[in-house]
Parts: structure tokens; sequence; C-alpha cells
């Protein structure tokens, strides 16, 4: 089981803050904007008695509501084709158990989110990346890429769409040409949207909405991102596959039932007015922006334009993102701050990929995404390891 | 990934209610206590503004009190040997994840919780029950019992105290030679100690009490039961063995946090007044004693009164469980009433097994326990393949 490549700079995170400096967390996905109120609201207003068991696929009245949720972004789905998890982890977690044998393969393009590998070693699954590029902005690597990989242990591919860490929108020919590689070789497409309402750039197609895919799909949900309210710990796993959904309601009885105060606060999110996504989208495509704009001007910086979710991945002038990362904060500080960013390495499953990458999640607001970018080009500045774009990696480019 | 043994009559208790008919669940372990207002209000009261990820091993606050509250109960231990779990299940889930591979054993006394079967599966970890037996009241097997079943392969001895499905509170004596086994054979002792606030006759001990097993015991512990709150999903994962703890914190950072509203619940639970636990625990201990009185009072019954927890397990003069089980809520109604019942069957895991064993939570009031035995009394005479005890297998009584 490997360790949580964000989590493990945590403790020198914590000692620079001892210290008295303040540190612009820019390495995980945990947004500022503010769970909605109405949400929370009705948690505290709720009069049960005793707080009981739910169903274990979930609440049928929170089932239902989901239903509704999805046919207004474009999916049809039963509440019987639903099982509410407790995150969207656990919907990984009961699509890699099973779906899979100990063996099996499975294809994910990288730079992918670190903890699929934590699951498929839970499950015993090996996980085959597949290398999508900084230049080409992460777009899904060529088919026939992905067709020398597939042997006859494969039997699915993993996406992330909108991407973490990556922030790429897969369009729509790149899911399209996933679903026919799906249906040739008979593997499942788990496509985990945990950031679907952040679409900027271009058009949010799901898995669930490429037809003639309904018995291959599984589709791995959260309200973590989409209504701020990452500690609820409410996702969904999502299949109109029959004997899939029986296996993972197996799994699900044996855990018994998701989380019940969060999943009062899941009705309420979908009763939300649907101009909600209106601001916290304003906000992120501000932030984005910004973060993209002052990366790309710093000296040896390359950051493509990412086209949802809120994560961006930079190319920087550094000999070592994990070492670059640690030093940022064990010995640099500028005006009392520093930035915390996550190595882009332990995005990647390939070994020595990511070196001069790091990922920025851009879940602060504008002001302090200022704040940590002047931080970041000081840094690149006086970083005794930097290295000159044209000594990196960049054949590619030329 | 074997089904949940309880939850496959559900549909026939559904389709009972459709006619009509008023079903007592005794069937699963869900309490009609009121979950203490104190701790909802907690909840009620919070002023969060965003619900963000806590530590991966759940808020420090929370398991700083945790910490106090374990000393309560003479458990020694730092907010650093705690994971705070979504509910016992994933505790459970951590334990056999870490401390085991694929193609370990571990024993454990049958029969025991159903649902460690799946998170046996789930982990590719061989169960070997040891039967206890009826007549003992479900006692621990001799330990000479265990040696037998020793192999290179087995790594842990997993327990319940005081036992569900059996209600056996293990005695200092039985559990000091669980210590003894555990250290000659090198051992986890997993200790599930769900239902530890009630034990009723003798004393309770738990596995972190006894002194030179420190560095075996695993703790896999809920707040489901003791404060009544079973849709929490709050737990916790606790040991002094620092090699498996690191190791469960991988786990624990792949699926991010615990949940955010239930660790509020479990703060303020640390804070409940000490005699809390006198009301519901007179209440349990009524219920027993009621229930176990009438079932012995049945012609061809047979039901050891149990020490602990909240369940009991009967010996009914029947041919099969599951079919009896099944016929309660299918074919038979008593007034317009019946009652729901949990097969041995699913807690054993020789085949073969529990066919004339029936499991009953005692989770309801006392007139509803009454009303529930008149059913079973009736259902008992009328049941077509009803068996004689000289007839079932009582060969070990004679």
């Amino acid at each position: 089981m490997p360790a949580s490549p964000i989590r493990k700079l945590v403790p020198y995170a914590e000692a620079a803050k001892k210290k008295g400096i303040k540190v612009y967390h820019l390495n995980i996905g945990q947004p500022d904007i503010e769970t909605p109120s109405a949400i929370l609201d009705a948690v505290r207003k709720t009069d049960i008695k005793v707080l009981e068991y739910s169903h274990s696929a979930g609440n049928e009245t929170y089932r239902r509501k989901l239903v509704n949720y999805y046919k207004r972004v474009g999916i049809s789905v039963s509440y019987d084709q639903i099982i509410v998890t407790t995150g969207g982890s656990e919907a990984i977690l009961f699509g890699f158990f099973c779906c899979f044998d100990p063996g099996d393969e499975v294809i994910i393009p990288e730079p992918f989110y670190a903890n699929y590998n934590g699951f498929a070693v839970a499950a015993g699954v090996n996980v085959v990346p597949i290398t999508s590029y900084i230049e080409t902005g992460f777009s899904l690597p060529p088919i026939e890429e992905f067709e020398k990989l597939i042997t006859s242990k494969t039997k699915a591919i993993v996406i992330c769409n909108p991407n973490n860490p990556t922030g790429y929108l897969y369009s729509r020919d790149e899911m399209e040409a996933l679903k026919r590689i799906s249906l040739k070789y008979n593997l499942y497409l788990f496509s985990d949207e945990a950031y679907r309402e952040f679409s900027y750039d271009g058009e949010y197609i799901s898995a669930m909405h490429l037809q003639g895919l309904e018995q291959n799909v599984v589709l791995m949900d959260t309200i973590s991102k989409r209504y701020s309210a990452c500690g609820a710990r409410l996702g969904a796993f999502v299949t109109k596959n029959k004997m899939v959904y029986d296996a993972a309601m197996k799994f699900a009885q044996a855990r018994l039932s998701p989380p019940g105060l969060a999943q009062i606060m899941g009705e309420a999110a979908v009763d939300l007015p649907e101009h909600y996504f209106d601001e916290p989208k304003a906000e992120y495509m501000a932030r984005r922006d910004l973060l993209v704009g002052r990366l790309n001007a710093m000296s040896g910086v390359f950051c493509p334009k990412p086209g949802g979710a809120f994560y961006a991945i930079a190319r920087l002038p550094i000999d070592d993102s994990d070492k670059f990362c640690q030093w940022l904060l064990e010995s640099f500080s500028y005006s009392d701050q520093t930035v915390m960013l996550a190595p882009a390495t332990g995005f990647y499953g390939t070994s020595g990929l990511g070196k001069n990458e790091v990922r920025l999640a851009y879940v602060l607001n504008l002001e302090s995404i200022n704040a940590a970018m002047d931080c970041l080009e000081r840094a690149l500045q006086t970083y005794p390891h930097r290295v000159e774009k044209t000594h990196a990696s960049s054949s590619l480019l030329s």
C-alpha cells in the first residue's frame, strides 16, 4: 500500500507553521468556497430521534432525489441503479472490488488521482498507466496507444473527467473513442466525475451520455467538490449494469450503510436553485485565469490552461519536484509566507515522470493565489537546484 | 463476496408489511433507544462554514476526547494510537487489509458477526471457524481446540466481546487464555468491542487490558451501539503497534477522512454524564430477562442467558432456521403480526450448523418483545416442519 504522495509533506508544513510562516495550501483539493448554508441548515433543523442505519444503498428518498439531479445533467438513471457511498472514495473501492479479480489490469491515463493506486493495491489490481503529456494539455493519449497496452487481463479503463490532477476536460471525440475501444475489447469504463459542474471550456460529456455503452459504464461520483462539502463523505456508485450493481451491493451491505447526517445534506443539495453553481464556477474560472497567467509569466514555467475542475499542472525549471516542494516548506519563505504544492511524481504510475511538474489546486481566493504566486516566483529564482528549461525534459517541445 | 444473511430476508418482510402485517424486527441490531439529544444538538448548533476534510485519522480534538473516554473504561491509549473510522466496519476492513496477506488465516469463534466473512473475502483472507456451543452459553472453546487449528498461515484470532451474535461476555480467564495463545504463536488479537457498555453479568475485560499483549492487540470500536447512533457511521481503529498503525494510516489516507458531522457528535458524546449509560443498560437488561424468560418457557426452546450486548441465540424445535424465518414472514401471522428473526446459519462458518438456531436482537421495548414472543410461541405451535427436541441435534445434551 503506497503512502499518500500529498500527505507525506504534511509534517514539513506543520513545522513551517510552527516557525510562524504562513503556508498557502495549493496542494490539496480542499476548496475555501463555503458549503451552501441551506444544506447545512437541513442538518441543523433535523428532528430525528434515533440516527438509524439507512438502507445499505442509501435512503430511498435521497436516491430518488439524485435521479432528479442526474436528469438535470443529462444522465438518465433510476433510483435502483444508485448506491450512495461514503465519499467518492468508497465508490471507487466498490468498483475495483466488484469488477476485478486479483491480477486483473486497468488502464489509466497518467498523471492520475493518486488514490486510484491505493484502491488498486487493496483489490490486488495492476494499474497500467498510459502517459498523457503536458505539451498537449494532457489530452487523451491516442487510442492506438491504449490498444498496445490491452492484454487478456485488461478489464477496464479508468478516467476522471474533468480531470484531477490535470484539469483536462475530455472532448466528445475523445469520449466517443473511449466508447469504441471499451466496446471493442469489452472493457468497463470507470468514470470519476467529481468535478462535472466545473467544466469551463467546451462541453462536459459524461460516460453515461455514451449511447450503447450502458452496460460497461460505472460512474463514480461525490458531493465533496460539487457543494464544497468534502467532510460530509457522501458519494455515489452508479451503473446500469445489474450484475455489477448487485455485486457492489454485497460490499455495501457488509459495511451496513453510508453516513446518515450527510444524506440529509445531500437531499437538501438537490433542492438548491439551479443558479447555485454560477457563483462558484465564475470564481473558479477567475482563479484559474489568474493562476495560469501568473505561472506562464514566470521564466521557465509552462502551464496549459485547464478546461475544468480546479487543478492545473505546471512544468517548473527544477531538478526534482519532491525535493522542491519539501524545500518550499523547509527552507524557503518570502515575507514570512510560502506555498505548498503537490509534486506531480505522485500522480504518475511510470517511475521517473513528473519530476519537473507540480499540481496546483486553485482552491484559495484571488488574493491568496496572487500571494502564493509571488512566493513561487521568488522561490524559483532562489532555488539552488534550478534547471533551465533547455536542460529539462523538453525534448518533445523541440 | 457473500450476500448479507440478514438482509436477504428483507424482501419477505416488505411483502408482509404490504399485506398489512406488523413485523417486529428482532433480526437486526438497530436499537429503538433514542440517540442522546445532547449529541444531536451538537450537530444542530454547529456554526461551520466549510465542511472540510478532517485529518485522515480523524480530528485531533476528537481523538484527544476519545483518549479520555478510553481512560474511563480502563484503556490507556494516546491520540496517535487512534484512527477514527467510518463505523466499526471500516475499522475491521483496515485491520484485515493491513495485517494480512491474501491466503492468510484468521481463527474466529463461531457463530460470529457475519460481515467478518465479507471483509475477509475482500482481503483474500480465509476464516477458520472454531465452534462454540449453545449448551455452554457459547463460552470460548478450549484453547487446545484453537491450537489444533493453528497453521503457518494463521495470523490472528478475532473476537467480539461482548459477543454479537451470542451475547456472551468473555471471562477474565478466557481473555488470559487468549493472551497466552496469542503470545505463544505470535498472533494478532482483533477485538471488536462495540458493545462494551452493555456488560451485565461479570466483569468486562478489554483486550487492551491484557498486560504484555500490547503489540498484538487491534481494537475495533464504534459509537453505533454505545450511543444508539448506528447511522452516524463513526468508529475507531486502535492499536499500540506502530507498524500496524502506520499501515492502517495508508488505507485511511487513501479514503481521505472519516465523516465530519459524525465527529462533532462523537466529541459531544464523550461529554455525556457518566450516568448516561445507566438507563439504556437497565432497559436492555429488563428486555433480556423478559426475552430469555419467554423463550425458555416455550416448549422445546432453549436460550442461554447472555451476559452482554443485546443479542441472544435460541435453539428452536424446527427443521431449518432459514426456512422458518422466511415462513414467519411469508406464511404466518398472529393477530396481523409477525416477528422477523435472523437465522443462525448465517453466523456459522461451518456449513450445516445453526439450522435449529436463530438470533434475536432485543432492540425493541418490553411491550413489543412480549408481542413478538406471543407471535413466536404461536408460530412454533403451527409451523408445519416442527421437529421435537429429541429429534433435533441435541446429542450434546444427552
